[in-house]
């Protein structure tokens, strides 16, 4: 606050020490007032943000490499379920005065690894200070084949419902983190919790083939009650034929409402998906192909949006609650 | 919290209340993962992103109407400094769960006024809760033709050094609303410091004349210091030609710490720009056309990249300090 015309305040400093390194072309060098982009010709442009707030969607002591990748894959997971192709990322970063010294560089060190992992750059934000918790912000630019995003809307009675991945580790190992769990000695849970695989490979891999599709963020019994209302039908959901990791099936074994809680506790970021009756054998071999594993777990039905939970016996199970809501 | 599995929890409610009447073309009415849009043929993209938290951005007692369309208004300040059109953005909110029934109404409100205003639309964004203030965040999309974008680095010396508007206003706004400052009968100060006037005719229409364009937040010596690095040379402020309005013009007659302030406190969102030598009758013409005041305040120097502060006398006028930094 003290720094003599000319020279470069604090803010700056930092956007050049830190977030420069980020920068793909079309940035700037983070130096000018906005981004400037060729799009790419002949596509459809994708865009999705999502935020994030210490204390709520990551634990403040989670370690600063993670918290921003867990804010890109989230993004790249929205992109994912569209069918689409990254192409780079804004970020805005309000941040307390006393972060830890070396919080910052750690930060983005994660940022760059997941940059080069996924293969797109920052394209501009902004930092600024906040009196409360770290809250983040990222707003992520994909491309699409024009007619070919998948959709949330389009499922009819008789397509069968598809998972990518396994189910439940996300908030299994949030518990973990939090003491409230035992177990996770691999780290396993802990890990998807922090860092979600966002499913790129199949969302490309599946369009034209799905009807509808959306990444599970809120609890897969939620979600799919978004995909039931968007095809106006209903949906069984076979909760014997969710994956759960080795990892949660130990943890459910030993208390079955963990095993409530891998389906409706979120944080998983896995494409959930409708495919038309006789498209199993297509849907496996182009899964295999994006090397993503995906399970068949349950049907659409006619009749109202709702969804429906059976056990391995076929008996409609209670579950507590439907998923995660802020409010 | 008590969603039965079909039902629309709280925080889909809320976006479907609330934000979707704002939800554009493209913005598939915030019910799928992300956006989906046409690039506009024959068009570079142009994006930025700014964040405003409570206390730090806005006073907490502003009125709801008007903190998202400072944001939007900031944000398309941003494009304007590019010569760019908007197209569109995406916001995320964090809020607390303590917040006033009606203020997430009006707040929408407010958006929805602007959004009529600048002609753009929503295409997505995030609601999240937050223990602690309100923390916003917007990423605009524009489009400009190909090459056309106004740029920091440019200016040369011996251009003529421009502004946009008045200066000052915002920065003795937000004094006045803190009861630092007397005055301000017709509110005219307080209102510049809510809804600044984001100058996109002017800067659509400085396109193949200004040498250098941004557009001044963090403070008018600030900002002329970045025109001045992406340069590599030096500028020379007459702080008497600066264009103060009536409101300003009258509290700084009364106080010198005042005028320096308005040379230093940021907050305007105006335009400053460098024009080369002999354009100063095309750049009234084109200011004119836009229907934006113009005055010249400076010259660009050959030297090192500092800028030089000069009263009516042409004597160097100490000023406390550059300008505003979050760190």
């Amino acid at each position: 606050m003290a720094d003599a015309p000319g020279a470069l305040p604090g803010e700056f400093a930092l956007i050049a020490r830190h977030f420069r390194r980020l920068a793909g072309p079309g940035a700037l060098d983070l130096a000018d007032d906005a981004a400037l982009l060729d799009p790419p010709s002949g596509r459809q442009l994708v865009l999705a943000a999502d935020a994030m707030v210490a204390g709520v969607h990551f634990l403040p002591d989670d370690p600063p490499e993670t918290i921003g990748r867990k804010l890109l894959r989230v993004n790249l997971s929205d992109l994912a379920a569209m069918g689409a192709a990254p192409l780079g990322y804004l970020m805005t970063t309000a941040l307390p005065k006393d972060l830890p010294p070396d919080w910052l560089g750690r930060f983005v060190d994660g940022l760059a690894a997941d940059q080069a992992e996924f293969g797109l750059c920052v394209l501009g934000g902004d930092t600024v200070s906040t009196p409360g918790p770290i809250s983040l912000s990222l707003t992520i630019l994909g491309s699409v084949a024009p007619g070919a995003a998948l959709r949330r809307a389009g499922a009819r009675p008789g397509d069968s419902l598809w998972v990518s991945g396994t189910i439940g580790d996300g908030a299994l190992g949030l518990r973990v983190l939090q003491g409230k769990l035992p177990g996770d000695p691999g780290g396993h849970l802990a890990r998807r919790y922090r860092l979600p695989e966002p499913r790129l490979a199949l969302g490309a891999a599946l369009g034209g083939l799905a009807r509808a599709a959306m990444d599970v963020s809120d609890g897969l019994v939620q979600d799919l009650g978004h995909l039931c209302r968007g095809a106006g039908c209903g949906a069984v959901l076979q909760a014997a034929e969710v994956p759960l990791s080795p990892a949660a099936r130990a943890l459910a074994a030993g208390d079955p409402a963990l095993a409530g809680l891998c389906l409706t506790g979120g944080d998983d970021y896995e494409l959930l998906f409708a495919a038309p009756p006789g498209a199993e054998e297509a849907v496996r071999a182009r899964a295999a192909t994006a090397g993503v594993p995906v399970a068949r777990i349950g049907t659409f039905i006619e009749g109202p949006a709702e969804v429906r939970v059976l056990d391995a016996q076929g008996a409609e199970m209670a579950l507590p609650r439907g998923g995660w809501s802020h409010f």
